[in-house]
């Protein structure tokens, strides 16, 4: 039995919800489908998750908001008159919408999550009632009733382990399950949304208590790529990768699958396959425990910008034991997590994510450790970015450091950080931002066209 | 006005001492004699501190020392004899040492310092003797009456800033000042001696105190080399270093000049000169606050073996704020610094230098990892060596990573660890004790003898 979650992509009109049937009744073990909203159908196109934030926007400042309902609306009924269904969906969506807004605003974020979530809810129906038109048996499942349960505000939204027992009987029902994506219920039944692509998350969930022999991730790309195709010219496609090495990827940048979607299924070892609604016979990228490796050993090169260094002096800090606790205790007093801590002789760095610096948060922690550590100096640098190279064999591979060395070498761009050491399956360069794209360049020639050069 | 010490073996016989005579005599300014007990006078001689070590120890279980005072005593009156010294000296001495004999033995440690620091005091009144035998105005200067102050047991022992003014008076005294080195006196007059080679640290106090134009330090080498003569044959020769340099250099194993003793003479800006007793008019190496770089990014490589890693697995560690600070504080408990922490996704590693564990302490580390901290997984490993590039230029210079790891993999080496970013100053890479001295010489090869070819 497998697990299918559809992209936005993949359920933005009528056309793509016909591929979607057609990869369903293709093969008769895909029986739990998740579904996004709607999402764009051309570069200019609005997914329909905006134009609902749009509408919850305005309802929440008390303006009226007929024409975004309209919008929204008219999404949904131009797709279910392409699909040959009958008015009687668009008056669910319709009574479902009213009956949203009409929900108390005391709490703005749970009347936006309640908003937001319904892009995901009326598409699964109108999916499983398109599904029964074309002879399918296909049931839509609310998560309240499916058992998709998740703890309460203010704690930021994660599945609780109470629901998956109920989750597992879906395996059991007849037919085909049609499941909204990126929301699920606290025990008191408040509706709240994972983070923004949640979908997949969904997905992992299900495969992962249902036991699921696949969870299928279609998307509307062949596969995942060795490197960024925006930057990279025509990368290679990675067949197959282990959990680790697809964390290490979307950890530094990829966006293709997130590493909170891929917690359940990698707990679970339930495998994983991103797959392309648009060609679905193409071979797609199988996630999995092990891998076999062959003679190459990256996998995947990602870049992630956004990074600044809190570069500490103090003479003789070396002898002094504790110095770097206390130097993480100050980030920590603010709710900052770090990324790497290259340390010398007389100094420490650490590098930190700008999203968890503000102005504030800069001016205390520079104060603390000038005063509290009694540091000779202490200052922020900014504009860095991190180059990871991921392959499960990296370490096993002599030279591989000087390769990479070297191919950043020759963009004459200067290495400003280095760590290696801790994890066999990566090594992260830190650069300037500057230097980010050819020197992610250069390491793709390295490792991949030289690589295929050599076959 | 220059502060001179002179090592072991610059003074481990009458023909030594001569030399020391003549470097004096050769130079007015040379004013501060701080000397060392006599050294080895050949590779299987005992050094006079060890002699003392063994008459203190026999004392210590209340055996019969009297053979092992009798060595101790002859070594004086060989030196005094060949020196063409009356006898009056001997008298002195052998004095001097029944009295601290006789000495309080309740701490072991305080009668042990007492004994110890017999050998450079004696040596100190013997050699202004000799100096005012051959007709100098020279005075033995004892470190009570000369101001050097230092802390109470059980603190590490350190000079305390107190002394200082009585020390700065040792300049405006007639004559040459013989001071010896190696220990100084609590307030209360309690004799304690710093670590072992500490003559260097009374030099660098004295040189700073007094405000020395320059600290010469007198050895048996021309100068310091750019690596390990043991290791790589005839390496070059360092003219000029920063403080900085040499700081790096030394504690990643360079043993020439120890960083604490550095410590009093960077503090006040005092040049050291490096020079050799047998052969002073080589140049030596400068050890200066500024240099001139020239083209040559690295000045020298030292490699240092004796490291563990702690390797902690824990999935999804990158989430949890605070859990590296949490990991040293373990470590921070049990008073081990720690040298590097690369960190991963999933993972973080903390390399520790061998003599900071123990058993016991590791069993702790592990059990309180394994618990406090939830990982997954927890060990140690052992046999690393820190292979450590020095120089001022090396961040400026691109492509020197590359240089050095491609020299790395030449020999076949993986790297397990690097560690750049912090300073500017030096980049580390660990690697298995096995491959330290193929890697040492591979990277000398790159910097030194491919540099010298390009000349």
């Amino acid at each position: 039995m497998k697990v299918c979650k559809f992209g936005g992509t993949s359920v933005a009109s009528a056309q793509q919800i016909k591929k979607v049937a057609n990869i369903i009744h293709s093969d008769s073990s895909r029986k739990i489908i998740v579904v996004s909203a709607p999402g764009k159908r051309h570069s200019d196109d609005t997914k329909v998750t905006d134009l609902l934030i749009l509408l919850a926007e305005k309802a929440l400042i008390g303006q009226d908001a007929e024409s975004e309902l309209q919008q929204v609306l008219a999404r949904y009924e131009e797709i279910a008159e392409e699909l040959g269904l009958d008015g009687s969906m668009n008056t669910v969506i319709e009574k479902d919408l009213r009956e949203r807004l009409s929900l108390d605003k005391e709490d703005p974020i749970l009347f936006m999550d309640s908003l937001k979530a319904s892009g995901e809810d009326n598409n699964a129906k109108l999916i499983a009632a398109y599904l029964q038109s074309i002879g399918m048996e296909a049931t839509y499942v609310c998560p309240k009733e499916g058992g998709l349960l998740v703890n309460e505000r203010p704690q930021r939204v994660q599945a609780l382990p109470e629901g998956e027992e109920l989750l597992a009987e879906l395996r059991n029902r007849r037919g085909i399950i049609v499941f909204p994506g990126f929301f699920g219920y606290t025990k008191d039944g408040t509706l709240r949304t994972f983070n923004r692509g949640g979908s997949d998350i969904t997905g992992s969930l299900l495969a992962a208590a249902t036991g699921a022999e696949l969870y299928e991730n279609f998307t509307d790309v062949d596969s995942v790529f060795s490197a960024n195709p925006n930057v990279v010219e025509q990368p290679c496609a990675i067949h197959t990768m282990t959990y680790r090495e697809m964390r290490e990827l979307s950890y530094a940048g990829f966006t293709v699958f997130h590493e909170e979607a891929l917690r359940p299924a990698f707990l679970r070892s339930i495998p994983v396959c991103i797959k392309n609604t648009n060609n679905p016979s193409a071979r797609g990228t199988m996630i999995v425990k092990e891998r076999e490796c062959g003679s190459q050993p990256v996998v995947g090169i990602a870049a992630d910008d956004g990074f600044s260094t809190l570069f500490v002096d103090k003479y003789l800090m070396n002898v002094e034991i504790g110095f770097g606790r206390r130097l993480l205790q100050i980030l920590e007093d603010e709710e900052i997590p770090f990324e790497h801590t290259p340390s010398g002789i007389d100094n420490m760095s650490v590098i930190i994510r700008d999203t968890f610096l503000t102005e504030e948060k800069e001016a205390r922690i520079l104060h603390r450790v000038k005063e509290d550590l009694d540091a000779d100096d202490v200052y922020f640098r900014r504009d860095y970015s991190m180059v990871v190279l991921v392959g499960e064999r990296m370490r096993d591979t002599t030279g591989l450091t000087a390769r990479a060395a070297t191919a950043i070498a020759k963009t004459g761009a200067s290495i400003q950080m280095i760590n290696q050491g801790s994890t066999e399956v990566s090594l992260v360069f830190g650069i300037h931002k500057k230097d980010e794209t050819d020197v992610l360049r250069s390491l793709y020639d390295e490792f991949f066209q030289t690589a295929i050069a050599r076959v």
